[in-house]
């Protein structure tokens, strides 16, 4: 009996197993948590994953149902009411051919750490939505004046609203609102023009949610819309990471599939839908409390939650459908999670590689207003880049891949208890301190499972400052140390061994992990270089990370090993998921939306791959670059206790 | 075995039948013409009807399954494809209790003559939709502009339209066209701000329907909108009349059930889907080239198709939910046979009993620019009535009840092949001359099956004039003729002897057939007289009859019995469908519509059973008036030829 390959998703870990291994061995093997209570004694039916069947072109392996054991009278039970085809017990099923595995978000022990936290906005809080309360004179035989007259009426004296227009949905049950309310009401306007909602009595409260949709997680943020302070957030893991982990795997998905587009479609929709369901039970609301929702998403997940047609994002020149910012009513989404008549703004994007999460960041980070000339990257699956000042902001966009995720690298991990989050190297590679991402009561039982993308940096960083790689990548070759050594993939620097981690193996980074950083990394690189080519800048003033990654990669090994154009440290700024706080701004101040449909036009994006120079900037910036220039006092600069 | 009693729908046509009685032959014995090509030999399957089960406390009788003979094996081939329930087949099933049977418009054999034609406009085209043709660039690398910018872009420059939107069922699409057409394209816009949809290459055709929702029949009219040309018309007994024959009975039963509004609703959409796709369909269209539609109805209607509340119509005093017109997406009303984007217009309401078909008639017939002093009058199952001229205008409305319409009339009938729609009466009743409706080709077979509404009005005028009648609607005592005689319901005179009919009994106007009658035309005249109080004048300039029943009956013989007050025969105008006239104005002329809104605001309602006179002069109204003082020449006047 032949080995056979077992590939988890959304995580990618891919490792060989013998016929007859359970999913749940594999998967502990691979450092893959699956929820368990009972210890794969059959009786707690946490472990539910999904055999995926058919054709993974991309994986390269093709799995079918018959790849698994049939089912098991064991399974059944826990089973029956499941909605999803093809789940099964991980500690029951076992291996009998090349197989694909989803493991969905509930059945994942180590749930994702979500580092898209919200910070305090300092915009004027002026939202769309508004709450206006009248006290309307009851109908008589000598004044029949219809319901909606008598109210709008009475807005346009004691407001001087005179342009309102009422939802069809709000229409339908305007008359019994106002005798419950004993012709006393609350009405909910929009931009002050849209009637959404006729509430009984007075009422004060409003809310809102901004969700940034991202390819990886998506993050909300319910919003008191009188105060603009967070009340709660929440996350999840974007459902349609099943389709494809990146933006390029989920457009070939729907151009392979025929109702791929729906089916993408329809997954984010009912994630966003539970998303906001969530936000609204947790605060002990009604879903017709939430008066405005803002989303924002790269062009790709922006197309995809509008259901637009995503064909062309994939073809060259890469025109999205619109630029312009979105005004739509929840019920045209699919929201049923929202009242029907509920406003989804969705900002503007700049080109098909420049989002409405970019649009966001300049939201928040406002470049257009400064003088310095400012460098944002948004540093996601896809890397988004935007320079200038008030006189001008280019735009553009870099393929890094998934591996600042953790994704296609062999010990890598998301960013979730028992990842390596910081490494440090002793000069000649013998020694290796790693820093795991731990709660803060597990510090010391916790072991290590694998590597996130911040400790790749990290990582790699160290292997190059100390001496194991060369400015090529390539391995040192004269190093005497065991832990650089001859593996099955080639030469591979252990970072682990095996008694230090959960694996039971070593973890290593290997010759290809290097490579993937290094294609990663020259993306980026090379991308600012040619846009300050194009502004005529040699040096840029203030470099802003944005996105949950950028707030957690150390600012010096991203400069060791050459992410971005030298930058005094001091001029390094993480901001955090800025894409969120500009949806939250959006959320809070309506005449930020303009300001966001104007500077998205204004920006210029730069298609750099058609750029004479672009083959050779990004060759060159493959390298590591030279130490010496780079950092007189490193040792200083990385002396922080790890 | 007892009696049963058996009802047949939409007719309310009634009789006593002895158990085992087949349905179809108890309504052949009322008139009542179900469709049958086997003649009853269950082969055709033609003769579906429904057995409607429940209290039907309007009609004081019960009804359940278990009132008619089991389900035959002979009835199940053709009842399997049936959708809606309690289906039977007339020829089989065999009457066992009392029991109310709906005959659906397709097993109608009579179907109704459609007598809402649509006469010519005269109004200038320019309707609210729009093509504009553009021919765009194609994007390159250089030129990412987005799908929208690109096209909007184009129409801003071409034709200054810089203040569009697009829908989102067209953004979703919008990739696909502008690349079907090779970048030419044919752009739909609505009211210069609605992008609505977008046609590859050139296209000049545009459409739209107007629809008259009546509340026994909707006639709808495919419209060419570059020419105003009506160019199919299509009508259809309101499928909601199996849920009550009149606005109060409809308003009663969403009340009485949890669902009724939601049923009422359904039905309503469901015909209209129906109407808009036979439209399409017989003119070789898509639903997608109806660019428009234009809704008209009473409030009741209004409300119905609109799925509002109608709790409060039905409840003194009688608000409607809204005045203002209301524009709507097509999805957004359930309109399935529209493309979803479609724009659904529906003419302001003035009052909670005078609604937006009466507004149809004002822009029709436009009394606001008149001088003259109009007495409009819409007879239908309610009586509409505006009085006035451009100083000022009001408007009432008067319960008629349906006896105008043959409903709740002995032998009362729809104006179908069969109904006896003109009657003459020699002075002392002794003879009488029927004219019935009849398709041309079969004048002279045809015999009578009933009498319609404007021959009820011909008849009772007629016995009224020979003397058969009195003053106060009651018999003449002393007449020496057979036809007047003692009947199992009290006196009444024969119209048509057993042998002259095709129901083989003889053909009579009972007294509640008179009294009923009285009581419609007592409240149509007594509104009128009220209202002319309240404008301070004593007669009308000219009076319009409006509705299709307005342009069938004999206009001396409306006189005849005092349906509405004295004006010179020749100052009397029939004008047919005007509520389908004024929605094909407003579909076809878009400024019609705000004259619309203006007028539906400016019209004051007078709500007449709180005039202090009110039930003095209703009780007045009820006689019929003097002969000699309103016609010299009345015989002359009634010479044309029956």
């Amino acid at each position: 009996m032949g080995k056979h390959l077992v590939v988890f998703q959304p995580s990618g870990r891919r490792g060989d197993f013998d016929a007859g291994t359970t999913l749940m061995d594999a998967a502990r093997s691979l450092g893959v948590d699956i929820e368990t209570i009972c210890g794969t004694k059959h009786t707690c039916g946490q472990c539910k994953v999904q055999v995926q069947e058919g054709e993974f072109a991309r994986e390269g392996i093709a799995s079918s149902m018959e790849h698994v054991s049939p089912l098991n009278p064991d399974e059944v039970k826990f089973l029956k009411r499941v909605k999803e085809p093809n789940m099964r017990l991980a500690c029951v099923a076992e291996v009998q051919g090349d197989v694909v595995v989803f493991i969905p978000e509930r059945s994942r022990a180590g749930r994702q750490v979500v580092r898209k936290a919200a910070k305090e906005l300092t915009v004027p809080v002026a939202p769309a939505v508004k709450k206006y309360y009248v006290e309307l004179v009851p109908p008589t035989l000598h004044d029949t004046l219809g319901d909606a007259e008598r109210m709008l009426d009475a807005l346009r004296d004691v407001y001087g609203l005179d342009k309102l227009v009422i939802d069809s949905s709000v229409l339908r049950e305007l008359s019994k609102r106002l005798r419950e309310g004993e012709w006393k009401v609350t009405v909910t306007v929009w931009r002050g023009t849209d009637v959404q909602r006729v509430e009984p009595g007075f009422v004060d409260e409003i809310y809102g949610i901004a969700v940034d949709v991202g390819t990886t997680t998506v993050a909300a943020y319910l919003t008191d819309l009188k105060t603009a302070k967070v009340l709660a957030t929440e996350s999840m893991m974007n459902p349609q990471v099943r389709y494809g982990e990146d933006v390029m795997s989920r457009i070939a998905y729907t151009l392979e599939k025929e109702d791929g587009r729906e089916l993408l479609f329809a997954t984010i929709r009912d994630g966003l839908n539970q998303i906001f369901a969530n936000l609204a039970t947790n605060q002990h609301l009604d879903k017709e409390d939430i008066s405005e929702v803002v989303l924002v998403g790269n062009t790709a997940m922006h197309h995809l939650f509008l259901d637009l047609d995503v064909d062309y994002l994939g073809k060259a020149p890469f025109p999205p459908v619109i630029h312009h910012s979105v005004d739509v009513k929840a019920r045209d989404l699919g929201f049923t999670a929202l009242h029907p008549a509920t406003n989804v703004h969705v900002l503007p994007n700049e080109a098909g590689f420049v989002g409405a999460d970019n649009v966001g960041v300049l939201l928040a980070e406002e470049p257009y207003h400064q003088d310095e000339n400012l460098l944002i990257i948004d540093i996601g699956t896809n890397g988004e880049i935007i320079m200038g000042n008030r006189n001008k902001l280019i735009s553009s966009s870099c393929a890094t891949g998934p591996a600042f995720e953790g994704a296609h690298i062999k010990f890598g991990m998301r960013a979730a208890p028992g990842a390596i989050e910081k490494v440090r190297i002793s000069q000649g590679g013998a020694d290796v301190t790693c820093q795991l991402i731990a709660p803060a009561n597990r510090r010391e039982v916790i072991k290590a499972k694998g590597i996130c993308g911040s400790g790749i940096i990290d990582a790699i960083g160290e292997m190059f400052r100390s001496g194991v790689l060369m400015r090529n990548g390539r391995f040192a070759k004269d190093l005497k140390t065991p832990r650089l050594r001859n593996g099955p993939d080639g030469p591979e620097y252990v970072l682990l061994w095996a008694d230090e981690t959960d694996l039971g193996v070593d973890i290593t980074i290997v010759q290809a992990d290097v490579r993937a950083l290094q294609l990663a990394k020259g993306a980026m690189y090379s991308a600012c270089k040619l846009m300050m080519n194009r502004l005529g800048i040699t040096q840029v003033d203030r470099v802003i990370l944005a996105g949950a990654f950028g707030s957690y990669i150390d600012k010096v090994q991203a400069l060791t090993i050459g992410l971005f154009p030298d930058c005094p440290l001091e001029k390094v700024y993480a901001v955090g998921n800025a894409a969120g706080d500009g949806a939250r701004i959006a959320l809070v101040n309506a005449a930020k939306r303009d300001e966001a449909d104007w500077v998205a036009r204004e920006v210029e994006y730069v298609e750099l791959t058609v750029e004479p120079d672009f083959e050779r900037a990004f060759m060159e910036a493959m390298h590591f670059p030279h130490m010496k220039d780079k950092f007189p006092n490193l040792e200083a600069a990385l002396g922080r206790a790890v």
